[in-house]
């Protein structure tokens, strides 16, 4: 019996398949998918996991923020639910395996699990979740489940507040919903999640499997330079108040500030928005997005310290005047010890390497951290590339990371009985 | 006679209320207007113009160029046309007098005249010309009128051929009709326009009154930085190519070189957009809107040499790939200097203190320079201010404005029959 567990492994075509076809949906002439949140091509994909997991004969659901579940009943009834989770939103222009693989790893478990008949100590649910890379607001589905969503966390949407009402709308969607979707802890057994590593760090180890130790924690600022509109023909140069030149400044000093003092940190100058943006007009002002990272949380305060600091100087150098706005700042996130244990032990099973490493990105795992045993394992991304349509990873990386995901599962949820 | 003539003054009530109330469409809560070419205000504004033409029982007419004019038949049969130009358009969030007052002032010469019942050796048109400000080409409607368009010129229009498609059925215009709009150059008798200095040396020199001897030079050019979309959290800062940060050390680039080697010169980087443009993305692709100007063609030629030298090498200094593509190029425009003669006549006459100056912003003057005799007269610009809403001219240099065009329109046209 333990041996027949032992050697189960996914159906490697069927999934296969099924990750072809969810790459179709948002499809970009570069090899990549464009499935921001509560797009059209977002919908579609949801659609469809939908539809797949009907198929299949799992229970689909919808909760109130916008979560789509799958659902086994495979433990007694009044068990816990054991969740396994990613997300089919995407970055604008991205990959075709940032949270679709966790997706597709999730659904292949159950699907395999409910055709063995195993029975176990938990419920399944393979979960998408809800605007994972923040197309509104980071992890809004997660943190929804997770009961962690306030009021005052909906006021600041990131592409404001017009658009988020009407996306909210297009999605059948409602703010009341969101600050409602909160599950009751007690009936959640546990969260794990495969994604890919986006990352170089365990193609150079030759690691196939990584298990993660730590997730970053990650702050967004928007910061505004504001100067002065004038004409860009007739004002001297001298006489300028140009907020061009202290974002400029702030981007490039904040790279080398990170390069030269932070070394373990990153710094991101995602985005710039001027205003009035037109080719004869000095601009009067430029937003600037920024985002940094770090695992350690003093090292952070000194990082966002020393960006200030950098920014205040450049707007003062060029006469321009500075507005900063806290949008986020999440905590360095550990994973469960014991759920490292179970994926080493996993990987070990199926003679895979792993390799322990943090996660310099944020994922919706960070939501469950502190609620739930919660762990997350990587795949290796080709040329660490990613949100990114030349992100990659090979496929059977992707398999051995739903055997993993499988195997996990069974040793997290305890083989109760085996039908085989 | 002559006395009568000369004593003929502008209705200055009657233009204060045109101008609060053409102030009011489109109006800023920062008491500028918003009134981009093609857009609902600038439609409302221009049927504004067309309205009170015609209550003024001049003739409404509207070219295929969209340009809208006022005509008063105070010629003979057959006689050439006086145009007396300018542009209800503005820049995003620009100023109340930018264009406007130009438009204004030469309906209010076209009124005098009709009421005193002037014959004249020309007829009088006044001119609203379409898209001064190049939402979509500057010059769209005085290139049109002087036949100067070519299909090429609308290959590339600023915003993009789609969004220049839909704003050319919005307004009821097409390729062809801007194509087909030139007059036969024989029927203009010459070109007046007066417009808002734009900039603080007629206020510094205590002069009422500009002469534009000559208009500037102005290059723009798109240009794009290309690096690689990464994420901002798991990508290590030496493995990026930011695309951000050669847009923004050009950007400094640009405003050094100006400021040290090109005194003369003016250069402005107005936008910037970046592609994705998300928090959690290494900039893929920056765009940079760059416009420089010079009053000579061999200094514009140098400048231009030396930016595209500094954008690639940032670009190499950032590992990123460069494009570079020219959107316009205007030669330095000569001014008529019998008409600059006219002109300080006319401020002669009513007894105020007029400056010859060059045009360090371009003007729908350059479209006719080399077809007929050409002339501007420019008004102070409080604090010189300008492309802003807090752009502001004194009332009473408006009204000596709207008075210099009455008597050097008069002076191009000889006065043929004086009923008064």
């Amino acid at each position: 019996m333990r041996d027949a567990v032992s050697g189960l492994r996914v159906n490697a075509e069927r999934f296969r398949n099924n990750f072809e076809s969810l790459a179709s949906v948002g499809a970009t002439p570069g090899g990549g998918v464009h499935r921001p949140t509560f797009s059209q091509a977002h919908f579609q994909a949801r659609q469809w996991f939908i539809e797949q997991a009907e198929r299949a004969g799992l229970e689909a659901r919808v909760d109130g923020a916008g979560n789509h579940s799958a659902r086994l009943q495979c433990g007694l009834p009044g068990s816990r639910t054991l969740l396994l989770g990613s997300h089919l939103d995407s970055v604008p222009y991205g990959g075709r395996f940032d949270g679709a693989l966790g997706v597709l790893c999730a659904l292949e478990v159950l699907q395999t699990v409910k055709e063995t008949g195993l029975s176990l100590a938990v419920d399944l649910e393979a979960v998408d979740l809800t605007d994972e890379e923040g197309t509104y607001g980071n992890f809004l589905g997660s943190r929804g489940l997770a009961g962690k969503l306030r009021a005052e966390d909906l006021e600041n949407p990131s592409g404001g507040q017009e658009a988020f009402e009407n996306a909210l709308a297009l999605a059948g969607l409602s703010r009341s919903g969101l600050l409602s979707a909160g599950r009751d802890p007690n009936s959640i057994a546990g969260y794990l999640e495969v994604h890919v590593e986006q990352g170089p760090r365990l193609a150079q180890a030759g690691a196939d499997i990584g298990i993660v130790t730590d997730i970053v924690s990650t702050c967004r600022y928007r910061l505004k330079f504001i100067g002065r509109a004038d004409h860009s023909g007739t004002t001297p140069m001298e006489n300028r108040r140009d907020a061009s030149q202290g974002a400029s400044a702030f981007a490039l000093a904040a790279r080398e500030t990170v390069l030269q003092t932070f070394k373990d940190c990153v710094v991101n100058v995602g985005n710039m928005r001027f205003e009035p943006g037109a080719f004869n007009v000095v601009p009067a002002a430029v937003h600037v997005s920024l985002e940094f990272r770090s695992l350690d949380r003093q090292q952070l305060q000194r990082l966002e310290r020393s960006l200030f600091r950098q920014a205040r100087e450049q707007a003062e150098r060029f006469q321009l005047a500075l507005q900063v706005e806290r949008l986020k700042a999440t905590a360095p996130t550990p994973m469960s010890s014991e759920v490292q244990q179970v994926i080493k032990e996993a990987a070990e099973l199926l003679g895979l390497r792993s390799l322990s490493l943090p996660s310099g990105a944020g994922h919706d795992a960070q939501s469950f951290a502190d609620l739930c045993p919660t762990g997350m394992l990587f795949v290796p991304s080709v040329g660490g590339y990613s949100h990114s349509s030349q992100e990659f990873t090979r496929w059977h990386d992707c398999v051995n990371g739903a055997n993993v995901l499988l195997h996990a599962t069974l040793k997290m949820s305890g083989v109760m009985r085996a039908v085989l």
